[in-house]
């Protein structure tokens, strides 16, 4: 059979990672596939500029039709991000009859059901392995041989730029705004990082997830999103003494049919794995019903671990059209037909542990007076720490607790009525805990 | 399209787990599928006996021709285990154009390219994700969504009963020959635990996922296996204070078109995940020239984990026959014709860290004994242990040291040579470090 045709949208620096694997491994893929897989087309506004790897100028085109036009191309890799052009290449190559592989996080969080509905009604398929944890085979895993399992849940460390944050922060004892500028300088962190340590890049994972997991279409608002930049140097040490580190954490669940999605700073305890994930690295944890705890680790993102996924699942579809296979599998996994649409669980009915840490006047009956706040919501403590008197009774200490499992109605609640109290000196703070961890 | 019938070889605990996950996600399955999978005929020697599941009687069989003759069986599951007669059913159903799901690391360990061979020839398919790491779908994901890179080294935690033993010598200090006897009567052991403790079970699963990573046929008698019944408390204890955690490790490497393939007791270091995979679970590490440095962790046996991974290849081979394909990939990932046959490193040739204990007499000299010898032979030092003098310089004291990376040729003679000198008391031990670990 002859080699498979390849058209590229977006020649930037995950493009070229493409290129590169496609020519460094060629015998390896067509040891496994039984042909080549090859590039035919590459498209970009900009084509001029040297991106480290070398193409023969006959492949690139300003003209994206000239790949939509090509009957040879029967796969098209969108990478330009975004929501447009992006969404409109996708339907466009889609309409043609080409498979779509995408890197694209939030155009299918956010347009995922409009593209897969065109990919069903044109028996094509779309692949978006490194859309989520870069390398990463998870969405695979989770899709394929997995696949059998009634997932309760997935929990994922998936953004480097938070993880080396509060990574340092935990190491080096640094606060937020220290660390995010560094990291801003050695290139970890782009110079607006909103989008990052605000938790929308790590949401918009997450929405993919769920879906994955648990068959339901995800209204990419309804997920609870809080990023990291409110965290600092004492709630780190404070995780520390208590035996955890904090993460920011997407969190799906799926319980008694109702589904929970949220993206918040999360406290993990130290002898779990994913206490483990350092860095720019990323992991990701599910719980299926047959196959248990089950984890992925690896590079969440960079130019090569993403090629690795996306010339991954050229490879996949590569095999079933040598096969003779036409669309293999629907881009969730599930059949269209299958997807359901879940009750999202409000925010204030989450279950969790939570660390609170007050900061009161060191006076008599200050911490009966939170005792009994918290008493009259149902919230009990697991543990505390004190640390010592201060020279003067002016001076607010902390006072640190770990609730049992509370709901989140409750914990709102009981902290609006110590806020308010004279013996409180600043909002009070949480951080909610994942600690049911096998 | 009507069902994708399925014939069951082996109706043990596995076997019943198969059953039981293909009833109780019945709904799941279809709705991924797009048919239902439906267990036909299930053939054991023995059918009496509650498993505790429900099977229509009229599946039952003790007559194992009634799989292979039923031509509406499209894929049959070996679970019988063992080398025969579990050899003689899958080429059996092979030859009859049935696709073929085993769980026999054993098997395909020792006559896997006579299996594939038939396999090619009839045109079906031989899965076995359920031989290494139970339900962690890692052989899928070398020959799926990683499958572009060239792979560097496999490393992995494979054996539940080793690691449930080394898991509680390290937390609990205990000694190897007390904690296998708890572990047989809590059930964790076989009453003869010999092909678990001494590497064999793990050197199985290192066959398949060195010719499944580097695409060569592998003698099983060429694995170096070395098992956990030698370790004792002071090992893990000198291991410990030196910041590292003692593993049995399945070790696959390709260096410059050289294999190596060994299993043995190992440290790795405290900060890795690698060293917080405790009791039964397994974790398998690759690194690819593309993905870099890549993990999976989950539970590495039992019933249900076991399920997942053969309903998932289940799945896969139902999803390719729904989609109108043939065989769609090679049961190595890589094409049969591409398998090479690259040479072996011999065990001299290895080169890793090591720790050494020496158990020598409390004499002046003895130190630059030890280094003398090793220096000899061009090892050198990273740290040492020596413990407080003894009351009598009759007393053994031992003393610990960690090298550098050495070839195992050297530490080899360096030891044969310190070992037979008057202030050595007793045969030196050595334990060798992996912790080049990203």
């Amino acid at each position: 059979m002859s080699d498979i045709k390849v058209g590229l949208i977006g020649f930037g620096n995950i493009g070229a990672g493409v290129v590169k694997l496609l020519q460094e491994n060629a015998e390896i893929i067509r040891n496994k596939v039984g042909t080549g897989i090859v590039l035919k087309k590459i498209a970009d506004r900009n084509i001029t500029g040297y991106r480290g790897v070398t193409v023969d100028p006959a492949c690139l085109t300003t003209d994206v039709n000239e790949i939509f036009d090509d009957p040879e191309i029967s796969v098209v890799i969108e990478l330009v991000g975004g929501y447009e052009p992006a969404k409109s290449f996708v339907l466009n190559a889609i309409s043609k009859g080409k498979h779509v592989v995408t890197a694209n996080k939030a155009l299918l969080a956010l347009h995922g059901e409009e593209i897969y509905a065109a990919a069903a009604a044109n028996n094509v398929e779309v692949q978006f392995e490194a859309a989520v944890g870069g390398g990463i085979p998870v969405l695979t895993a989770i899709k394929g041989n997995m696949a059998a399992n009634n997932f309760g849940s997935v929990i994922g460390i998936m953004n480097g730029t938070c993880n080396y944050i509060l990574t340092r922060m935990t190491l080096e004892g640094a606060d937020f705004v220290d660390v995010l500028k560094a990291a801003q300088e050695l290139g970890y962190a782009e110079p607006d990082p909103t989008f990052d340590i605000e938790g929308v890049d790590t949401a918009h994972k997450l929405a993919i997830l769920v879906s994955l997991c648990f068959g339901t279409r995800i209204d990419f608002n309804d997920i609870y999103t809080e990023g990291i930049s409110s965290i600092n140097g004492l709630d780190v040490k404070f995780a520390r003494d208590l035996g955890y580190r904090i993460k920011l954490l997407a969190i799906g669940k799926c319980i008694d049919g109702k589904v929970e999605a949220r993206v918040h700073p999360t406290m993990i305890p130290l002898h779990n794995p994913l206490a483990d994930v350092n860095g720019v690295f990323n992991a990701i944890r599910l719980t299926g019903d047959f196959i248990g705890p089950v984890m992925f680790y690896g590079r969440g993102a960079g130019q090569d671990p993403t090629a690795s996924a996306i010339v991954g699942d050229l490879m996949g579809l590569s095999r079933s059209m040598m096969a003779g296979a036409g669309r293999r599998m629907a881009p969730l996994g599930f059949l269209d037909k299958a997807i359901k649409t879940l009750p999202i669980k409000p925010m204030s009915d989450i279950i969790s542990k939570y660390m609170l840490r007050f900061s009161a006047k060191d006076l008599p009956g200050v911490l009966a007076s939170i005792a009994t706040a918290l008493g009259n919501h149902g919230i009990s403590i697991e543990s505390m720490i004190q640390t010592a008197h201060q020279t003067s009774d002016q001076t607010p200490v902390p006072i640190v607790m770990m609730t049992h499992e509370a709901r989140e109605e409750s914990i709102q609640a009981a902290l609006a009525e110590i806020d308010v109290l004279d013996i409180i000196c600043e909002k009070t703070r949480f951080i909610r805990i994942e600690d049911n961890l096998e």
